[in-house]
Protein backbone atom coordinates (compact mmCIF):
# COMPACT_ATOMS: atom_id res chain seq x y z
CA UNK A 1 0.00 0.00 0.00
CA UNK A 2 1.42 3.33 -0.75
CA UNK A 3 0.53 7.24 -0.69
CA UNK A 4 2.04 10.30 -2.02
CA UNK A 5 2.84 13.14 0.11
CA UNK A 6 3.16 16.57 -1.88
CA UNK A 7 5.18 18.94 0.76
CA UNK A 8 5.57 22.38 0.22
CA UNK A 9 8.66 23.37 2.21
CA UNK A 10 9.14 27.17 2.57
CA UNK A 11 12.45 27.09 1.90
CA UNK A 12 16.06 25.79 3.42
CA UNK A 13 16.15 24.11 6.63
CA UNK A 14 14.49 21.10 8.47
CA UNK A 15 10.70 20.68 8.11
CA UNK A 16 8.54 18.35 10.85
CA UNK A 17 6.44 16.02 8.36
CA UNK A 18 5.70 13.46 11.73
CA UNK A 19 2.09 14.33 11.56
CA UNK A 20 1.44 14.18 7.73
CA UNK A 21 3.09 10.80 7.72
CA UNK A 22 1.27 9.31 10.88
CA UNK A 23 -1.77 10.51 9.37
CA UNK A 24 -1.15 9.06 5.73
CA UNK A 25 -0.23 5.45 7.88
CA UNK A 26 -3.53 5.71 9.39
CA UNK A 27 -5.15 6.18 6.43
CA UNK A 28 -3.37 3.34 4.98
CA UNK A 29 -4.46 1.44 7.39
CA UNK A 30 -7.82 1.96 7.56
CA UNK A 31 -7.57 -0.02 4.16
CA UNK A 32 -5.94 -3.25 5.43
CA UNK A 33 -6.78 -3.65 9.52
CA UNK A 34 -4.42 -6.92 8.61
CA UNK A 35 -1.17 -4.61 8.61
CA UNK A 36 -2.46 -2.90 12.00
CA UNK A 37 -0.63 -5.11 14.37
CA UNK A 38 3.15 -5.16 12.86
CA UNK A 39 4.53 -3.61 9.65
CA UNK A 40 6.43 -1.47 7.99
CA UNK A 41 6.61 2.22 6.49
CA UNK A 42 8.91 3.19 4.42
CA UNK A 43 9.13 7.00 3.31
CA UNK A 44 11.12 7.56 0.13
CA UNK A 45 11.84 11.51 -1.39
CA UNK A 46 11.70 11.80 -4.67
CA UNK A 47 14.36 14.56 -4.65
CA UNK A 48 18.94 14.51 -4.47
CA UNK A 49 18.58 18.37 -3.19
CA UNK A 50 16.07 17.97 -0.19
CA UNK A 51 16.24 14.43 1.65
CA UNK A 52 14.39 12.95 5.12
CA UNK A 53 16.06 12.61 8.70
CA UNK A 54 15.20 11.66 12.31
CA UNK A 55 15.65 14.27 14.63
CA UNK A 56 14.93 15.44 18.03
CA UNK A 57 11.65 17.21 18.18
CA UNK A 58 11.70 18.35 21.72
CA UNK A 59 14.15 21.68 21.44
CA UNK A 60 14.40 24.24 18.39
CA UNK A 61 17.75 24.58 18.98
CA UNK A 62 19.21 21.12 18.14
CA UNK A 63 17.56 21.64 14.89
CA UNK A 64 19.37 24.93 14.71
CA UNK A 65 22.72 23.48 15.10
CA UNK A 66 22.47 20.44 12.99
CA UNK A 67 21.77 22.95 9.94
CA UNK A 68 24.48 25.68 10.67
CA UNK A 69 26.90 22.87 11.62
CA UNK A 70 25.89 21.39 7.54
CA UNK A 71 25.97 25.03 6.30
CA UNK A 72 29.64 25.22 7.36
CA UNK A 73 30.65 21.66 6.14
CA UNK A 74 29.37 22.28 2.89
CA UNK A 75 29.21 26.06 2.09
CA UNK A 76 28.14 27.45 -1.21
CA UNK A 77 30.69 28.75 -3.53
CA UNK A 78 33.32 26.10 -2.45
CA UNK A 79 36.09 26.67 -5.46
CA UNK A 80 36.14 22.94 -5.84
CA UNK A 81 32.38 22.88 -7.59
CA UNK A 82 31.99 22.91 -11.43
CA UNK A 83 28.19 21.94 -11.13
CA UNK A 84 27.29 25.65 -10.54
CA UNK A 85 24.37 26.48 -13.47
CA UNK A 86 21.83 25.72 -10.90
CA UNK A 87 22.55 28.22 -8.69
CA UNK A 88 24.95 28.63 -5.66
CA UNK A 89 22.88 26.19 -3.24
CA UNK A 90 22.09 23.26 -5.75
CA UNK A 91 25.39 21.59 -5.34
CA UNK A 92 25.51 21.64 -1.85
CA UNK A 93 22.02 20.40 -1.64
CA UNK A 94 23.49 17.08 -3.20
CA UNK A 95 25.98 16.81 -1.49
CA UNK A 96 23.70 17.09 2.10
CA UNK A 97 21.64 14.89 0.50
CA UNK A 98 24.44 12.24 -0.12
CA UNK A 99 25.35 12.53 3.66
CA UNK A 100 21.33 12.16 5.20
CA UNK A 101 19.18 9.47 3.98
CA UNK A 102 17.13 9.66 0.70
CA UNK A 103 14.89 6.29 1.90
CA UNK A 104 13.66 5.90 6.01
CA UNK A 105 12.00 2.88 7.31
CA UNK A 106 10.23 3.09 10.13
CA UNK A 107 8.40 0.19 12.00
CA UNK A 108 4.53 0.33 12.68
CA UNK A 109 3.18 -1.08 15.75
CA UNK A 110 -0.20 -1.61 16.64
CA UNK A 111 -1.14 0.84 14.29
CA UNK A 112 1.63 3.57 15.50
CA UNK A 113 4.64 4.49 13.59
CA UNK A 114 7.29 3.23 16.81
CA UNK A 115 9.35 6.21 17.29
CA UNK A 116 11.00 7.11 20.15
CA UNK A 117 10.18 9.40 22.80
CA UNK A 118 11.85 12.08 21.23
CA UNK A 119 11.77 11.83 17.69
CA UNK A 120 10.54 13.24 14.96
CA UNK A 121 10.64 12.89 11.30
CA UNK A 122 11.75 15.81 8.82
CA UNK A 123 12.01 16.82 5.28
CA UNK A 124 15.82 18.34 5.16
CA UNK A 125 15.36 21.10 2.03
CA UNK A 126 18.92 22.26 0.98
CA UNK A 127 17.84 24.43 -1.61
CA UNK A 128 17.14 28.12 0.24
CA UNK A 129 13.86 28.81 -1.58
CA UNK A 130 10.48 27.12 -1.10
CA UNK A 131 10.30 23.87 -3.17
CA UNK A 132 7.28 21.75 -3.73
CA UNK A 133 8.64 18.31 -2.78
CA UNK A 134 6.71 14.42 -3.01
CA UNK A 135 7.75 11.71 -0.48
CA UNK A 136 6.02 8.34 -1.43
CA UNK A 137 4.50 6.69 1.96
CA UNK A 138 4.84 2.97 1.40
CA UNK A 139 3.14 0.40 4.36
CA UNK A 140 3.88 -3.22 3.86
CA UNK B 1 6.64 -9.28 13.05
CA UNK B 2 9.39 -7.68 15.34
CA UNK B 3 10.83 -7.61 18.71
CA UNK B 4 12.99 -4.90 20.42
CA UNK B 5 15.67 -5.58 21.67
CA UNK B 6 17.61 -3.49 24.56
CA UNK B 7 20.96 -2.65 23.92
CA UNK B 8 23.19 -1.50 27.19
CA UNK B 9 25.80 0.77 25.62
CA UNK B 10 29.19 0.81 27.79
CA UNK B 11 29.54 4.44 26.60
CA UNK B 12 30.54 5.91 23.34
CA UNK B 13 31.62 3.85 20.61
CA UNK B 14 30.95 1.14 18.24
CA UNK B 15 28.91 -1.65 19.82
CA UNK B 16 28.61 -4.77 17.40
CA UNK B 17 25.43 -6.79 18.22
CA UNK B 18 25.52 -8.60 15.10
CA UNK B 19 24.72 -11.96 17.04
CA UNK B 20 21.79 -10.06 19.27
CA UNK B 21 20.25 -9.21 15.81
CA UNK B 22 20.51 -12.91 14.17
CA UNK B 23 18.69 -14.28 17.44
CA UNK B 24 15.93 -12.19 17.04
CA UNK B 25 15.57 -12.93 13.72
CA UNK B 26 15.79 -16.61 14.09
CA UNK B 27 13.18 -16.28 16.63
CA UNK B 28 10.81 -14.24 14.38
CA UNK B 29 11.57 -17.06 11.62
CA UNK B 30 10.69 -19.65 13.88
CA UNK B 31 7.17 -18.50 14.41
CA UNK B 32 6.78 -17.79 10.59
CA UNK B 33 8.90 -19.98 9.44
CA UNK B 34 7.18 -18.83 5.61
CA UNK B 35 9.58 -16.31 5.91
CA UNK B 36 12.29 -18.13 6.27
CA UNK B 37 13.47 -18.41 2.67
CA UNK B 38 13.61 -15.02 1.79
CA UNK B 39 12.24 -11.57 3.58
CA UNK B 40 13.73 -8.39 4.92
CA UNK B 41 15.01 -7.44 8.40
CA UNK B 42 14.65 -3.74 9.46
CA UNK B 43 16.25 -2.60 12.13
CA UNK B 44 15.26 0.71 13.48
CA UNK B 45 16.94 2.99 16.86
CA UNK B 46 14.45 4.72 18.79
CA UNK B 47 16.75 7.60 19.60
CA UNK B 48 18.39 10.69 17.83
CA UNK B 49 21.88 10.32 20.14
CA UNK B 50 22.95 6.81 19.09
CA UNK B 51 22.79 5.18 15.37
CA UNK B 52 23.28 2.09 12.95
CA UNK B 53 25.74 0.75 11.14
CA UNK B 54 27.46 -1.77 8.74
CA UNK B 55 31.05 -1.92 9.25
CA UNK B 56 34.15 -4.18 8.89
CA UNK B 57 34.05 -6.64 11.97
CA UNK B 58 37.23 -8.05 10.82
CA UNK B 59 40.21 -5.66 12.27
CA UNK B 60 39.35 -3.26 15.46
CA UNK B 61 41.90 -0.75 14.37
CA UNK B 62 39.13 0.47 11.17
CA UNK B 63 36.44 0.93 13.85
CA UNK B 64 39.16 2.65 16.04
CA UNK B 65 39.91 5.06 13.06
CA UNK B 66 36.44 5.57 11.91
CA UNK B 67 35.68 6.73 15.82
CA UNK B 68 38.34 8.88 16.13
CA UNK B 69 38.10 10.69 12.25
CA UNK B 70 34.22 11.18 12.99
CA UNK B 71 35.23 13.18 16.26
CA UNK B 72 37.43 15.34 15.04
CA UNK B 73 34.53 15.98 12.46
CA UNK B 74 32.16 16.84 15.05
CA UNK B 75 34.08 18.04 18.31
CA UNK B 76 32.14 19.21 21.34
CA UNK B 77 31.95 22.88 22.43
CA UNK B 78 31.89 24.09 18.76
CA UNK B 79 31.42 27.75 18.99
CA UNK B 80 28.32 27.29 16.81
CA UNK B 81 26.57 25.17 19.21
CA UNK B 82 23.73 27.02 21.14
CA UNK B 83 22.48 23.46 22.16
CA UNK B 84 23.96 22.83 25.13
CA UNK B 85 22.09 22.66 28.10
CA UNK B 86 21.86 18.34 27.64
CA UNK B 87 26.12 18.38 28.00
CA UNK B 88 29.28 19.10 25.42
CA UNK B 89 28.01 15.57 23.94
CA UNK B 90 24.88 16.17 23.40
CA UNK B 91 24.99 18.25 20.15
CA UNK B 92 27.74 16.50 18.41
CA UNK B 93 25.72 12.73 19.03
CA UNK B 94 22.36 14.51 17.47
CA UNK B 95 24.94 15.50 13.94
CA UNK B 96 26.94 11.99 14.19
CA UNK B 97 23.22 10.18 13.81
CA UNK B 98 22.23 12.50 11.20
CA UNK B 99 25.41 11.58 9.16
CA UNK B 100 24.92 7.58 9.78
CA UNK B 101 21.71 5.62 9.94
CA UNK B 102 18.41 5.69 11.98
CA UNK B 103 17.37 2.80 10.09
CA UNK B 104 19.20 -0.05 8.02
CA UNK B 105 17.42 -3.17 5.86
CA UNK B 106 19.18 -6.29 5.43
CA UNK B 107 17.96 -9.17 3.44
CA UNK B 108 17.24 -12.40 5.34
CA UNK B 109 17.99 -15.14 2.70
CA UNK B 110 17.42 -18.76 3.93
CA UNK B 111 17.21 -18.31 7.34
CA UNK B 112 20.14 -15.82 7.66
CA UNK B 113 20.89 -12.18 7.38
CA UNK B 114 22.28 -11.27 4.05
CA UNK B 115 25.69 -9.97 5.34
CA UNK B 116 28.84 -9.97 3.38
CA UNK B 117 31.61 -11.86 5.19
CA UNK B 118 33.73 -8.73 6.84
CA UNK B 119 30.29 -7.08 7.52
CA UNK B 120 28.85 -6.94 10.79
CA UNK B 121 26.09 -4.85 12.83
CA UNK B 122 27.22 -1.80 15.05
CA UNK B 123 25.29 0.16 17.34
CA UNK B 124 26.85 3.38 17.87
CA UNK B 125 26.64 5.24 20.91
CA UNK B 126 27.22 9.13 20.26
CA UNK B 127 26.81 9.98 24.19
CA UNK B 128 29.80 9.58 26.56
CA UNK B 129 28.31 7.58 29.11
CA UNK B 130 26.41 4.14 29.01
CA UNK B 131 23.35 4.32 28.06
CA UNK B 132 20.33 1.76 27.24
CA UNK B 133 18.91 1.46 23.71
CA UNK B 134 16.16 0.52 22.01
CA UNK B 135 16.55 -1.13 18.70
CA UNK B 136 13.02 -2.32 16.97
CA UNK B 137 13.94 -5.56 14.64
CA UNK B 138 11.12 -5.81 11.91
CA UNK B 139 10.68 -9.03 9.62
CA UNK B 140 8.86 -9.22 7.26
CA UNK C 1 12.33 -12.47 -3.47
CA UNK C 2 15.47 -11.28 -4.25
CA UNK C 3 18.31 -11.64 -6.27
CA UNK C 4 21.92 -10.92 -6.15
CA UNK C 5 23.48 -8.13 -9.09
CA UNK C 6 27.69 -8.48 -9.23
CA UNK C 7 28.95 -5.19 -10.63
CA UNK C 8 31.97 -4.85 -11.63
CA UNK C 9 33.64 -1.29 -11.11
CA UNK C 10 36.45 -0.07 -12.75
CA UNK C 11 37.52 1.84 -9.97
CA UNK C 12 36.63 5.02 -7.62
CA UNK C 13 33.39 6.90 -8.09
CA UNK C 14 29.69 6.88 -8.87
CA UNK C 15 28.66 4.04 -11.36
CA UNK C 16 24.94 4.23 -12.62
CA UNK C 17 23.38 0.74 -11.98
CA UNK C 18 20.01 2.31 -12.43
CA UNK C 19 19.22 -0.26 -15.15
CA UNK C 20 20.46 -3.05 -13.66
CA UNK C 21 18.35 -2.73 -10.31
CA UNK C 22 15.08 -1.95 -13.00
CA UNK C 23 15.78 -5.19 -14.65
CA UNK C 24 16.74 -7.55 -11.47
CA UNK C 25 13.13 -6.12 -9.79
CA UNK C 26 10.96 -6.57 -13.63
CA UNK C 27 12.05 -10.32 -13.81
CA UNK C 28 11.33 -10.48 -9.88
CA UNK C 29 7.96 -8.85 -10.81
CA UNK C 30 7.54 -11.83 -13.55
CA UNK C 31 7.61 -14.48 -10.66
CA UNK C 32 5.09 -12.82 -8.84
CA UNK C 33 2.66 -10.32 -10.49
CA UNK C 34 1.09 -9.78 -7.28
CA UNK C 35 3.60 -7.83 -5.98
CA UNK C 36 3.75 -6.04 -9.92
CA UNK C 37 0.98 -2.76 -8.58
CA UNK C 38 2.79 -1.65 -5.09
CA UNK C 39 5.95 -3.09 -3.45
CA UNK C 40 8.84 -2.09 -1.82
CA UNK C 41 12.97 -2.92 -3.71
CA UNK C 42 15.46 -2.75 -1.06
CA UNK C 43 18.56 -3.11 -2.30
CA UNK C 44 21.95 -4.02 0.27
CA UNK C 45 25.35 -3.84 -0.63
CA UNK C 46 27.41 -6.66 0.65
CA UNK C 47 30.83 -4.77 1.47
CA UNK C 48 32.21 -1.73 4.05
CA UNK C 49 34.29 -0.25 1.25
CA UNK C 50 31.82 1.22 -1.22
CA UNK C 51 28.26 1.83 -0.79
CA UNK C 52 24.95 2.99 -2.20
CA UNK C 53 23.54 6.75 -3.17
CA UNK C 54 21.11 8.24 -5.65
CA UNK C 55 21.86 10.91 -6.95
CA UNK C 56 20.95 13.64 -9.84
CA UNK C 57 21.53 11.43 -13.10
CA UNK C 58 21.20 14.38 -15.37
CA UNK C 59 24.10 16.47 -15.09
CA UNK C 60 27.47 14.34 -14.60
CA UNK C 61 29.20 17.62 -13.04
CA UNK C 62 27.50 17.34 -10.02
CA UNK C 63 28.47 13.91 -9.20
CA UNK C 64 32.21 14.88 -10.32
CA UNK C 65 31.88 17.44 -7.31
CA UNK C 66 29.87 14.94 -4.90
CA UNK C 67 32.94 13.03 -5.58
CA UNK C 68 35.67 15.65 -5.60
CA UNK C 69 34.55 16.79 -2.26
CA UNK C 70 34.34 13.47 -0.43
CA UNK C 71 37.82 12.80 -1.26
CA UNK C 72 38.86 16.29 0.25
CA UNK C 73 36.54 15.62 3.25
CA UNK C 74 38.53 12.08 3.86
CA UNK C 75 41.50 12.27 2.33
CA UNK C 76 43.83 9.35 2.26
CA UNK C 77 47.46 9.18 4.54
CA UNK C 78 45.13 11.13 7.28
CA UNK C 79 47.94 11.06 10.30
CA UNK C 80 44.67 9.82 12.48
CA UNK C 81 44.52 6.72 10.88
CA UNK C 82 45.88 2.96 12.18
CA UNK C 83 44.04 1.10 9.64
CA UNK C 84 46.65 1.37 6.71
CA UNK C 85 47.55 -2.39 5.91
CA UNK C 86 45.07 -2.44 3.12
CA UNK C 87 46.26 0.41 1.68
CA UNK C 88 45.83 4.26 2.39
CA UNK C 89 42.54 4.16 0.10
CA UNK C 90 40.90 1.47 2.83
CA UNK C 91 40.57 3.33 5.52
CA UNK C 92 38.74 6.49 3.85
CA UNK C 93 36.55 3.71 2.16
CA UNK C 94 35.01 2.88 5.39
CA UNK C 95 34.29 6.55 6.70
CA UNK C 96 32.72 7.38 2.80
CA UNK C 97 30.85 3.96 3.97
CA UNK C 98 29.56 4.98 6.73
CA UNK C 99 28.54 8.61 5.65
CA UNK C 100 26.74 7.26 2.94
CA UNK C 101 24.16 4.04 2.26
CA UNK C 102 24.89 0.19 2.64
CA UNK C 103 20.70 -0.02 2.26
CA UNK C 104 18.07 1.78 0.09
CA UNK C 105 14.49 1.30 -0.34
CA UNK C 106 13.04 2.12 -3.33
CA UNK C 107 8.50 1.75 -4.02
CA UNK C 108 8.08 -0.27 -6.55
CA UNK C 109 4.63 1.33 -8.10
CA UNK C 110 2.90 -0.28 -11.44
CA UNK C 111 5.84 -2.00 -11.88
CA UNK C 112 8.53 0.67 -12.09
CA UNK C 113 11.02 1.99 -9.32
CA UNK C 114 9.41 5.21 -8.44
CA UNK C 115 12.25 7.20 -8.71
CA UNK C 116 11.75 10.98 -9.18
CA UNK C 117 12.25 12.53 -12.62
CA UNK C 118 15.98 13.21 -11.96
CA UNK C 119 16.86 10.32 -9.71
CA UNK C 120 19.41 7.48 -10.60
CA UNK C 121 20.57 4.51 -8.36
CA UNK C 122 24.71 4.31 -8.34
CA UNK C 123 26.87 1.85 -6.81
CA UNK C 124 29.49 4.51 -4.90
CA UNK C 125 33.48 2.53 -5.22
CA UNK C 126 35.43 4.47 -3.02
CA UNK C 127 38.45 1.44 -3.41
CA UNK C 128 41.14 3.14 -6.39
CA UNK C 129 41.03 -0.22 -8.09
CA UNK C 130 38.36 -2.04 -9.78
CA UNK C 131 36.28 -4.05 -7.71
CA UNK C 132 33.63 -6.69 -7.99
CA UNK C 133 30.69 -6.14 -5.91
CA UNK C 134 27.53 -7.58 -4.90
CA UNK C 135 24.49 -6.21 -4.19
CA UNK C 136 21.14 -8.27 -2.94
CA UNK C 137 17.99 -6.58 -4.36
CA UNK C 138 14.88 -7.57 -2.34
CA UNK C 139 11.27 -6.55 -3.60
CA UNK C 140 8.43 -7.52 -0.97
Amino acid sequence: MHTTLTIETPGQGLHEITNQVHDAVGALLDRDTSARRSSLCTLFIQHTSASLTIQENADPSARHDLESWLNRLVPERDALFTHTSEGPDDMPSHIKSALTATSLSIPVLDGRLALGTWQGVYLWEHRVRAHSRRVVVHVG
